[in-house]
């Protein structure tokens, strides 16, 4: 156990957050699950406040299931299985079965599929996630199963884009009074500026790989948003929703 | 002169726009003046409704001078020479002067100079031209200076950029009222979106190269604007104040 | 409903072209339909003059048989179905026959199959469309099904490319005389400066994704386009056949 | 005065931030100065929380100066004037003189000048600055200098590229222990990574356009950071110190 | 035999490394059997100390099975066929057999099938491959499987990713005594910069097309290793796990 | 019939290559075939010495046939359909057989196929197409068949990449006695530099899209031939193997 | 002398090209020459049929007066420096002059000095280089300059761009009866694809710098002119007049 | 001083490269010294075998003094000053006179300074570099610049491009018997593939901005080498000589 993940959780049990038992079972935990072909981190979470997730493509389903199991068995928190096939679920669906651990809630976006075991809560930050347009769906989708697995109960505006800009005007109460913003469009992606307007939170854009043609396949919205005339707006790469989870989950307690 | 040329000058006699002398001397022009470094077309405005005009950059004084020269001579309507420095307005200036036409008039953006002799006069099409920032003013003023030239009264709606929403909102009213909108955006280029959806007039785009970094240089605005979620925008190439004037004029009487 | 949207319906009141009993039906609507996994913009057409289209890819045949009941019922103008499966055609169809709403016309062009319900009617400008080959031809179906549904009666001259010239010259005089031309053009999209040179008429050019290797799946054709010698001309996105017809009927009464 | 302005102004009253008498004072506030080439939006700080900043490049220094004083006597909080020349700040200056405020604070990185009139105070949050090399000191002290501004009083680290990981590791206490983290690096960008991997705070990632070749100017610290497998990182545009500061600012207290 | 082949022969029987019969026997080899659809290279393994490789997309079975024929028959090293379909790998190894050759090792990675016919031996250096995470092992298996076949043995680091530091900084020891280390990565490729500068071992860099959107299929861990802050990194193209093992097959005995 | 196409018949005429009774009939040609979904080019051959060929992708088999109908009744030269699948040129075939017209020939190169009706003969430049590796022989094989309808009887040297330069260099004689060189190289394309400086004969390199990652599915090449140092050397398109005969039929008689 | 410069010059006796006493001394020559910072090719024209050129940007005066020193003493042909400085065109005459050699010609385009000494003569092909602007000219005069070196006597046709097609139109002739036709264009390059049209001699396609925003420096017209629709067009790098002048000099005698 | 450094150290005593008491000395070295606008790394040499370089730009000349100070103090090997103005080579100069240290070397390119302070000594590994153009000298210089401070004697080979090819066959023995080869070349890049094929030495290639228009300032020639079809070439950034450089050093004793 590294320097920084000790100091974690030692102050974690100084603000009650952690027992002394769980602390002394923690320290006994190993850095790492060496398991062949993986390197499992078996502290992430201590030491960012995020459980390593295992991302489903390119995996075989034993694979999947051998590292989802080294993580129900080492670490406390949520695992997360993410953009996992039908076979991927089933695999380490079984292997969480294998260790007493109930069956995962599965979020499946029709492109995107994602497995949560031993999901957390009670997060209270008001988090909301905006798509410009249905076709954004999955990847917001997979933003809100993460955030819900994270902990937190995210409120879901769909089909917001600017051209009918009423749309998203309607919503402006809900938006300027949140704790964190998630913006997810593709095309062009501006509806990220408007909403960077309208709200002193702080807001994460997700550019999508939507459109077809000069959309590039994401690259216009992720340059969009990354020139954004509003101030203070943050990009993640296209079509992560999983990673605009995280970073809300970075920033709100 | 060709079949389209004579056809566009027969149409204009019969619709009274000009008288049988002035299509006599017409018919005399050439189809173009050949002199040695420049081919100048003196039937453009006959075939297009659109002067040729000067592109200053890479020409030396004498050669702006001569083709101004020749357009003047050989031509009836406007004659623009644009992104002109200052000794080449001074040598086409002179030149016009020698043929005993007054002076032209100089727009100035500080980073585009534009020279128009014989201005036209009386298109009573409603032009908006809209910027997203001050930075774009110099594109601006080329479009305002073009359309200017080109017959056009129009009016500048400048900084009305989407991170305050409420300054194009302000001015919703002249632009759902307009015959025709040009957006001026650079950055990310939210703008020509959001207004696309205000308006059920054409709107014709322009990518201005605002901006550092991930706004390469105009291409970001461009790409946005391309995969615009209004439908049936239009857009014109990066910094092309100039191409946005003469779409205006190929789309309004 | 906004501003602009209220203004747009009395100005139609006030030049006769709506009557005081649409009006006041019309003024009920809601501006947007919120169905869940969407949130339908019911005032599209009084705004910008364009009703909202369903974008096929990416939805099930539900979701586009749902939007596609909302607009039907929600509003009163055409309605389209862009780019859709069998599956979405015929799920879209049984919704509208549930309404009581007569077969839509599909436009199959072997790529993009464009449904329509209600299509408009009445619309005289000369609208012609030209492509530069055949392999453009699903998109110059789109756009001319666009354009019908919007109640334009399109020409369309198929194989038009620059590498045999006569073949453009021998239409020069159709071209000449349109209200507005789109161009349709992949491989390296000379034909938009060809074109431009030939007619005083708006020209809407759009870059297709035909050819391979250096046509770098039509972006080489949207740059020749944007950076083409012909002023005036205006471009819309690669394979965007929807957006030119959109953009013509915004320029044309 | 909109919507979304209006709630936060009362929220602020209810919460004891503002007195009534300021908030009279500022429901009298216009929405924004047009002052013709420019239209200072005078309640961005209400809406989003963050000043209007006047962006230097493009601006003549009588621009600058105009626009800078519409925001100090429109506005309450700090004015910021970001990559001003000498003869911008000295303009700036003598116009807030001219209004009675007192010189402004000068940042000069040698290739940005940042100007800040009535910055704030008292934000506790604890933020982090850390650069990989000494190239990337230029935009280090823009955040800096914005965050200063607005209120931080943030600690920089300097130097701590990956290429001699014991530096950036002899700080990983500073760095676990912080409210927020702004990595900024140019060249491959890989110290954003692994400063994700040791604090559980928000990390902003700044790529700058220091390096050359395959540098790319920033593009390729920019996609870097984007792809980070660090979960949870977010990024702003190249070289945009000031909006990493702005992320910041919307992110803490 | 040209004179660069010629020496090197008359070199290794002077250092013992060939007897005066194989010299003899290789003299009599021709530079190149020409076999109609290709040229085989019978001296490479002469000229530069690496087998010509038979690379399997695009060549039918027999294709392959006759090139290999043709490497066995004219050469004395390992052959090899990389990147191999199931049918591709049965008829090398028929063509193989029918020589007297013994069964091939086959080494596939689930994504690339190598195949390897007469492999080396005795190479002493010790050779480390580093991946950052599962996903990039069907390159480091290609790697391995070519630094066996060329005489190594390998040690494969697996699932190293900067996101957990730890990980590295575990082996740490085994890198910083390796006599060369090969870097595997994906996403934003940044473990290379950071083993770079743990060791002074030649560092060979691969990026992989792992990861999605920002990822650019590899593109952006390519200019990140080559823009890495570490001095003294090699990079080989994308996913090019054979090219990196010549590489160390060129740098040590 | 044009200007320059009725002139280049009247030079054919004088020079003894037409007889007054073909020339007769060929002036009785229709400039183009307009058959709803394509304008076939009549006098192509007599306007540019090539005849047009039909681009297989994205044509019915309906489509093609009726092209290739068009073009054997109403021309008198080779007939040629490119890319073709083998629906395609079943169909075509029977088109042909309709007319009386024999089986044309079909070069299969796994890849590509092109069918070729009425083959020209009897030029006896001497050209060489050079590959530098055994995947860019389909683009190779359209070539050498488009040579051959054209007339010539091309040799084909195979597999002479730089890896082992004495494969080029072992025909050496051959290339420096061509009367016209193709190159046909995807990776790095370094053959068309070497050759160019091997031979003082016309030299047109093709860019393949052989090879994977850093290749970027034939730019590399692309780029590599255009910035060439050897002097002369020029480019078609990426894969272009039917340009690159058509180029060779230009320049040898 | 290799084998292949060897036959050139004995063929060249053969042909009655080469005296004898010529031939002697020529045989006499060094392959190259080494200067220390240069390896002088003195018997590119040998093998290839072209001089080297000396390259001027990088050099100093010096370097360039001792390669050009080198050639002139060392070769038999034309010695061109080109992209020269007047220092460096000043520095090469005076070695020129040191070695009896009389003052070279200097064409200077504005942008590209070219120096030629020894210019060639007496080669009869028609070659006709046509330009689509005047900003197109300093490309044009270098091709012109080294066509002229190497004996030709083009004809140059400018500022004949597709937006006034009448101006190409009225030059068919020229064009269609030309040996070999050079198109230079930039912007969207379109010229070349209607030449190709027009001529069945060989076309050699140049894109040029020319124009702004999304001319992208060259490219467009680069791309555009490989994406040809015209077949058998062949290209050169950007701004490459040189390359084109040596690739007519390849294929005309 | 960690682990691997401390390791380092003791394997040097052991070796007898290193006495007691030099060791303890270097053990009393700190890690890093902070400068407060640089954290200057003095136990980089100690980790990779590569004493830390200080790079120029964007450092004033007292920062370069100070860095170089530091390192001259503070480690044993040569300290280098790479890409210097003159004013920075002064100041560094001045400030090792301070410390008692003689004048350095340095290496001026006409491009880029190199400033040497006790540079190493017989490393007897021979390294050749081989440049394909004069212009590739800057880089050239750096390199064999930065391979004598670190220790070799390396040999340089101008001007090897393959447009004449015999000008490196003529080295061939020199490449073929070198225990490393550095490439340099800009343009197309293709001699780094002809080196590859002509010995077994690593080969390290440094692609070069040489050339315009199609060489992309360096990226034609980067994505050559990277695909070069040479098997084992590695590839630094572009002009990156020092990179190379150090390449070398970890791969020779």
């Amino acid at each position: 156990m590294d320097a920084s993940t000790l100091r974690a959780l030692v102050d974690q049990v100084a603000a009650g957050e952690c027992t002394p038992d769980d602390a002394v079972r923690r320290l006994r935990r190993l850095p790492y699950a060496d398991i062949g072909f993986a390197r499992v981190d078996l502290q992430r979470d201590l030491r960012v406040g995020l459980p390593e997730a295992v991302y489903g493509p390119g995996k075989t389903p034993e694979h999947c299931a051998a590292v989802v199991s080294e993580l129900l068995s080492g670490t406390d928190g949520p695992v997360l299985l993410t953009r996992a096939t039908e076979e991927q679920v089933k695999a380490a669906s079984a292997a969480a079965a294998a260790l007493g651990v109930g069956p995962g809630s599965v979020s499946d976006s029709g492109t995107f599929a994602t497995l949560a075991f031993r999901p957390g809560s009670g997060r209270t930050g008001a988090v909301v996630v905006v798509t410009a347009g249905t076709a954004d769906l999955p990847v917001a989708t997979e933003c809100t199963a993460v955030l819900a697995a994270l902990g937190f109960d995210p409120a879901l505006l769909t089909d917001c884009g600017v051209a009918g800009l009423h749309r998203i005007l309607s919503e402006v109460d809900t938006i300027a009074m949140a704790d964190a913003v998630v913006v997810i469009a593709g095309m062009e992606g501006a509806l990220a500026s408007v909403v960077g307007g309208l709200t002193p939170a702080p807001v994460v854009a997700v550019p999508t790989s939507t459109g077809y043609g000069a959309s590039l396949e994401g690259v216009t919205a992720l340059l969009t948003m990354l020139s954004a005339c509003s101030s203070g707006l943050t990009v993640v790469g296209i079509d992560n929703g999983y990673g605009a989870a995280c970073a809300i989950a970075r920033l709100l307690p």
